[in-house]
């Protein structure tokens, strides 16, 4: 089955838990009739950031590495859409205007243009938090031992240390005056922060679920952050060689605002080099597991060759 | 020892656990040359919204619901701090321009003025998610399932279905054209999601961690949601008749809204009586318990006779 037919139906199953996941009741008509929805708003609002879009590239990576331990479909589809529902919220704010500003997101109006600012910055705090409601459910799996461990793997990767901590750094940088100020060095920290860190959650999940050695949750967070610096890099090179149409969001910003990143500092060609070492790093460090791990060695070569 | 000493202390201990879990690394010098400086902005605009403020009336409930399950102190001033790093998220994006447009928070600029924007929503999403983290570490329970359950439990109180729904709904009802279209239901709903659900929290943490029997959980469910209804009337009274200096923040704002509160549809007598209810049967609700329960029901007097 071709790479991208495992990743859309992938994606079709994730959608379907977080269509539950985000199931809310409608309000009662006695108020909505008065204009006071319950929770309704938020929910709709919810439900626009993270359904209908997206190539739920974290969620594979938690479903087929899980698959390779073992674990139950119904834990492993829990944890990613948990995954997701942060990951979601993370654009949703940092599409706000005071942030990234920006009006599109995946081919549709980013949440604060959909509805309103108030209403976007809510929605990402909401969806962060359900993302913990998830991962305590006994869904994700019985023992809490595990459970609290993906919680708290989640939190480090999400917080001031990782996601957050890495869009502030991002934004620190874009007022540094001279891009060049900013070593190779900064830029790779910054990005395992930003991006990387949410990544390397989705790829050593599975192994928590499923009870892996160390050895092998090694090899997987090797895995994992070339992964992530192979998804940051062709990110970049996206921003400048892509077209609007194919990748659903602006692009050439990164460019325009003067901003550091590997493709300026390396230039595009070295760019591609580094991406190329990035695949080929992240293929051999799944060298021990067998023709399972195909499709994570897919999700590698998916991630040098993407054209959104 | 007064009520307003025994408050100050605990809110002395919680200051000093959160100092602590807020202490970051500084920025390594020759990234502070560049103006790269990892985490470090983010980390003081968290310590900003966090510390050298507030009454910590949250912990307090924690702390002191906790001593009579005897549960040790160092698990509940955990479990405080986790508690009061969730409010001071919801204070600087609820101060967010695009929310309630406050300047001020207890007597200094919100976190948006002393930074910026951006910085002041990533640091309540790091807020939020450090909430999660601390409640992770062994410090809070040796016990995982006892961890999961207070992770569960906060999520629940502080999401769509809790606080961040309960301050989109106060968002929506100031939309309404016409305030008295609301009900006193309608306002009871909302206040309970926005303000009462995290003061539930915090009286129900000692709860959990403490193994309370269904039955001690309901008394203190019970306390919990008079405890909330009475800090919500006293609020929305402080609105209409405290000084700005007194309590150090905006006042007259929902009164100048033209927002339907309890106050404004009930009056200020009748929601003088509701408050000496709540105050009544908070108190009542901790009938079973003794002396040590006292602290306690010196936070429902307190409730109703702040001036701030």
């Amino acid at each position: 089955m071709p790479f991208e037919t495992q990743l859309s139906r992938c994606a079709d199953l994730v959608e379907a838990r977080l269509t539950r996941l985000l199931a809310a009741d409608k309000p009662a008509p006695d108020q909505a009739s008065r204009g006071f929805q319950p929770t309704y708003r938020l929910a709709c609002a919810m439900r626009h950031a993270v359904l209908g879009g997206g190539k739920r590239v974290r969620p594979f990576l938690v479903m087929q590495s899980a698959a390779l331990f073992g674990v139950p479909y119904e834990q492993s589809v829990t944890t990613a859409a948990a995954l997701e529902a942060v990951h979601c919220y993370s654009l949703a704010h940092d599409d706000l205007p005071a942030m990234d500003d920006d009006d599109m997101r995946r081919g549709r109006p980013s949440v604060h243009k959909a509805y309103d600012e108030a209403t976007a910055i809510l929605a990402g705090d909401a969806l962060l938090t359900l993302a913990f409601e998830i991962l305590c459910h006994k869904a994700t799996h019985d023992d809490p031992a595990i459970r609290m461990e993906l919680v708290s793997s989640l939190a480090r990767a999400s917080g001031w240390a990782g996601m957050a901590g890495g869009q502030q750094l991002d934004l620190d940088a874009e007022k540094i005056a001279d891009a060049s100020a900013l070593t190779i060095d900064n830029i790779l920290h910054l990005q395992a922060m930003k991006t990387g860190a949410l990544i390397l959650f989705g790829c050593t999940a599975g192994t928590i679920l499923g009870g892996a050695s160390q050895d092998e949750r090694r090899a997987w967070i090797d895995y994992g952050q070339n992964l992530g610096r192979a998804f940051q890099i062709s990110d970049d090179l996206l921003d400048v060689e892509g077209s609007q149409k194919t990748v659903g969001k602006a692009v050439g910003k990164d460019d325009n605002a003067g901003k550091a990143t590997l493709v300026s500092l390396l230039g595009v060609e070295a760019a591609r080099a580094a991406l190329a070492q990035s695949e080929t790093d992240a293929i051999a460090a799944l060298d021990r597991f067998d023709d399972k791990a195909e499709p994570l060695r897919g999700a590698a070569r998916y991630m040098s060759r993407r054209q959104k």
